[in-house]
């Protein structure tokens, strides 16, 4: 079961060493410092030919030298030595297997032919096995990084990415987008353990509100659909694909040594399974800010407001491209913002509050929209003023605000342009745990995702 | 003519302000704290009803009290005494005006007469208006800020916005990605002064080497492509358009006052004139890094680079949807890079030279493919390794040294993927004058726009 993986109760590090330019040192210090070990959630053994002691730890030379019942063994140890540390792991009635090491079926056919003895040795023996030819797993939840990779902050979303460097270039953009990871599982060649075993683990963890998959092969095709299709009307799954094109193919097959799926029929059954398909890095991070920090609308009709009228323009093209629906803003609405803008200002939506628009009527204005049942979705855009003493975050201050007094019950989607780089705005959003939108680009495309969910929810 | 406004001799703000809470300090504090008139080089003359000193400046009760000649006269006083001040412009004989004051012909038909009006009066006199409705111009050549928005950092692009937030958004963008300005101008409701003007202005502007506009309206269709025509294969010209759907133009109606151009039609034109259109503005932000820092290649064959098989996999997905042409080693190139790589590293390209690959690999590798003839652009990918003791900065310091040291003649783009972070990269990259990317699919979109400019190039 996969989540014996994320629980361990001891673990065996075999392959540990102390040299900092070793993958051996990486995983070792990585698990050595996370909180899960000081806390004494379980206890760590190393195994290692080269160090005698790592951090204060004595080593083993042998797995057979330990007293312990051993739960989990992470091997690192070259690939040609691979299966002779198998034989120990099995002596020893290992639970769980995670073979690091890479250079197995990725490399060529005879890696393939090993990879192979090793699943059915483990299956004989009963022991599951994750890779090889992966950076590890990670549970954020209870501070454990068995990989060698960075731990990311802690969330609701758990992610398996079929490429470990894509989950550390995720995790650097989510810690600057203040979005949390629960779980984590980069599960390299899949002797035995796959993306199927690890959705299905996530489907039923109470601490993993959104999924993200990053997938360069898909070898069991329909079990995957119909995994997908049971979870998607309880929790967003939102999917990025690797080698989609001819050349990207070719590309991932020197990478995870497996041959891509034909592109085109993944995307319609996995749009079909009411999943989120995302073909860029950017998209993909819009997705899941949008997905885990906003409510799902009841209705399709947008309201925005703005400081800036060239940022509107921007977003009503991009939402015009995704079909989305402005509203005509009512009478009695026109009437009811009356007092809180400048006679300058036209009444019609997007509403743009001239450049000197402040807190106080970015909140005025937020409330009336998310107030008014004409309205489902609020886009509060600005350009955040150099002049008049205008606060960097107080536009998305008097929007969230607005949102907090009306229980975060409509979807607002803060559209800051090019707003990335104020600190004050950051740390502000951060504490609010709500979010920001960068791009008229991004907010439109955040809408668009909220409406098909909508419609997908309606439907399931 | 419009140099005139970018070097102006004396200068008068008219309606100027005390109050931090008004557009006539924000443009007055900009202007009397840009080094332009720290260094002397015109004296500035404020006309204000409410102050009698604004920063120790003593201020004029008309601009009929003044003894010098003024140049240019820049106007924040309220709508309806703006056509009082004009025929003060004209007794005192000012050269040319910036009308920065809205609420004319954006807002209804009654401020379209008064615009006429004020028009027909200067033309009469021989002044030149920019405006009304506008933020202001800028030279940043001679740190000249005649606008209420930021002084970006000093460059080679020069800017014509139709909306001011808008340039205000990309110069905040402009200075984290180190792209700097020469000249800026938001023209406004352009009652005089156009984009041609300005754009004319631009052709001949010896420091202005990349051209980007933002466009909302363009009345006078023809002239300006065949401008642009003549334009294009001197200095690339980047052009993003507000208004190109229905939603768009209904709120560019609203915003600038005016009708939007077919796009379409434009972008046939626009594109066949050899400018770049862009639609999103984190293309535009691309093109201008593209443009302004990276050499034309002279072929179109790509080799890639890389410690993460995912970042290559997903370039390789982008570069195929742009029809991009990622090379076949040669077998001599092939053996050139043996001994800078492991053994486990696939000689095919995009080359993955695995995660534990450093400077001197990245180095050695970018340079080979720097000097091999079958290769025209290099795509030096990274997901920087929170592992191994590697420098954040390392694998693009590699990559610049490969690339300085073949003195940057062939395009080399350094994808680092979400590397936005690092602090000590962006600072190595400035240091250099170098740029970076940040997606697979921004990296690509900039090898699409090098292949299409060398292509236009030859064509012309």
């Amino acid at each position: 079961m996969p989540i014996h993986f994320f629980y361990p109760k001891n673990i065996a590090v075999i392959g540990a060493s102390a040299d900092p330019k070793k993958f051996g040192n990486a995983l070792t210090k990585n698990i050595l410092e996370s909180n899960f070990i000081s806390k004494k959630r379980c206890e760590i053994f190393l195994i290692s030919h080269g160090s005698k002691e790592i951090s204060g730890y004595k080593t083993f030379k042998s797995l057979l030298e330990i007293q312990a019942e051993i739960d989990l063994a992470i091997i690192l140890v070259p690939a040609k030595v691979v299966n002779g540390v198998i034989g120990d792991c099995i002596k020893k009635k290992v639970r769980n297997i995670i073979i690091v090491t890479g250079g197995f079926g990725e490399i060529d056919e005879k890696g393939k032919l090993v990879e192979k003895e090793i699943a059915k040795k483990c299956n004989k023996a009963g022991i599951r096995v994750i890779g090889p030819n992966c950076v590890g797993i990670e549970n954020v939840d209870i501070e454990l990084n068995a990989s060698f990779i960075q731990l990311p902050p802690k969330g609701n979303i758990s992610m398996i990415a079929q490429s470990g460097s894509f989950a550390c270039a995720c995790f650097y953009e989510m810690e600057a987008q203040n979005l949390g990871i629960s779980k984590f599982a980069n599960i390299g060649n899949q002797i035995d353990i796959n993306f199927i075993d690890i959705l299905d683990f996530y489907k039923k963890d109470e601490n993993t509100r959104t999924i993200c998959l990053y997938i360069e092969t898909m070898a069991t095709g329909r079990a995957f659909y119909d995994l997908l299709r049971e979870i998607t009307p309880q929790k967003p799954v939102i999917i990025m694909v690797g080698g989609r094109t001819e050349s990207g193919m070719k590309a991932a097959s020197s990478h995870t040594g497996s041959i891509a799926t034909n592109y085109n029929i993944m995307k319609n059954a996995v749009t079909q399974a009411g999943a989120i398909l995302c073909e860029k890095m950017s998209d993909y991070m819009t997705a899941l800010k949008t997905m885990s920090n906003l409510p799902v609308p009841v209705g399709e009709k947008i309201g925005v407001l703005t400081n800036s009228g060239g940022s509107s323009v921007l977003f009503s093209d991009a939402a015009d491209k995704f079909n989305l629906t402005i509203a005509e803003f009512s009478e009695e609405f026109k009437n009811k913002i009356t007092p809180h803008i400048i006679p300058l200002v036209k009444k019609v939506n997007p509403l743009d509050m001239i450049a000197g628009a402040a807190e106080e009527q970015y909140y005025r204005v937020t409330k009336l929209m998310l107030e008014e049942p004409g309205i489902d979705i609020v886009v509060g855009c600005s350009v955040i003023p150099p002049f008049l003493n205008i606060k960097h975050e107080e536009h998305y201050r008097g929007i969230i605000r607005a949102w907090n007094e009306t229980g975060r019950k409509k979807p607002v989607i803060p559209l800051m342009v090019f707003g990335q780089h104020f600190i004050t705005l950051k740390n502000y959003a951060n504490s609010e745990n709500a979010t920001v939108f960068y791009t008229p680009f991004e907010a439109a495309y955040a809408v668009k995702l909220l409406v098909d969910r909508m419609k997908f929810l309606q439907k399931n």
